[in-house]
């Protein structure tokens, strides 16, 4: 459950999620944030909800009811399904080790994507693949924005997200701790997606839609992997790149 | 390249592409669209672009250079990279029969997707797979608005697009034609996606975002494949599942 306390308005790390799925996951949730206020669309079809219904008793106090015109005044450019949930709370974790993990474990390293349509739909695509984390630069890369969250549809509850201050460092820190590392990079060095090993412990590197993986951090991976176009379109979008590498690691675990 | 005849702004079919790659695939592919205009931001970094520049050279008449002020206030909210086509012309196609073509061949219906963000992105990923053409149905699906264009990054030059006015007929004068379809829906009777046979002639049906495919169109379907979901998110974004589905297809094809 998420805890709650009043706080300002201007709190700098105030977030929004809009729509059921993206409510569901952070009031149901298993994390620190602290819950503001629940504005709901009065009559809207999103109390039909049984689990949108058993989650909201926890919560009456901080329910607001709004009038159709109250409500798409604040939010008629957004697609909340008639809810709205503001929370403050730091999302991004301090990377823990991961020494003691074994098995099949991967992490997914997100290097500069600059949109955050793209890094929305990479936080989604990574939780139902299975990935065990994210790890962000702390700086030059896109913020945690609501869309994001938006985009994410809930998943940022459930897939940890960890910050850190230098890719090439934590990449170093992945080897000490049995890691290998993986670029989805078109680089001259690399293999097919489908021709790397992704058992073990390994983390996957993407780079931003234009510039790609950083050359610092592209050096310290140990493998590329490259999908090759098939037309005359020069690339996928990252996050489908990112799909079509983390699934097809699904499918060599699952053998 | 591009014809070019005047033709009224009221003309339904005008359609708006922006930035380099849009440009570059409308200018340069092999079409029927009738060129309207081209306007470009005066000084724009685009005109340093050779492949731009080179396009240009044949539709000089059709130039217009905009100042600063002029271009942003028309194209603010657009991600143009300088650079704005009008051309008119219908995008879709007809279908024609595939009897006479074998090997490796896929083909993509998409039934139903409502939002542009996604089919654009599904146009996009089907032409980098390799996919031999989309199939959308008449109605009922999200029109090929500038939305989708932009988001495809180009790539609607590249595949065609065939509008058909009844999906499950279709399915029925593919299978005639010697095509195997599957139908990329969580269904009790589906396989995993990777345990699919993509070889040879087959036609992959993907639905909509909310719903899925259509009853009667996933009844036609001979097998179903679905993606196994490892964490808390229900499903992946359907653009999502379309990367991961078509280029198991292009893994299995190449082996």
């Amino acid at each position: 459950m998420v805890k709650y306390k009043t706080k300002s308005k201007t709190d700098k790390d105030i977030h929004q999620v809009f729509g059921v799925n993206g409510v569901l996951a952070t009031l149901g949730g298993n994390n620190n944030y602290h819950l503001q206020t629940i504005e709901i669309l009065e009559k809207s079809h999103v109390l039909s909800n049984t689990n949108i219904q058993e989650l909201l008793k926890n919560y009456q106090s901080l329910i607001h009811y709004l009038n159709h015109d109250k409500f798409y005044k604040k939010y008629s450019d957004k697609r909340t399904q008639g809810i709205v949930v503001s929370f403050s709370g730091v999302i991004t974790k301090t990377l823990p080790s991961f020494k003691d993990v074994d098995g099949n474990f991967g992490l997914l390293i997100v290097d500069n994507v600059t949109d955050p349509q793209n890094f929305g739909q990479i936080i989604r695509t990574a939780e139902c693949a299975g990935i065990g984390g994210i790890i962000i630069p702390e700086h030059n890369s896109v913020g945690i924005t609501d869309v994001v969250l938006q985009v994410s549809q809930g998943a940022f509850c459930n897939i940890p997200i960890y910050s850190v201050t230098n890719l090439s460092q934590t990449l170093s820190q992945l080897k000490d701790d049995d890691f290998w590392s993986i670029a989805v990079e078109n680089g001259i060095d690399a293999k097919p997606w489908d021709k790397i090993d992704y058992r073990g412990k390994i983390v996957i590197v993407i780079g931003s839609e234009g510039q790609g993986i950083k050359p610092l951090v592209l050096k310290s991976c140990d493998f590329q992997a490259t999908i090759p176009m098939q037309g005359e379109t020069t690339s996928l979008n990252v996050s489908a790149a990112t799909a079509v590498v983390l699934f097809d690691r699904l499918r060599q675990i699952k053998i």
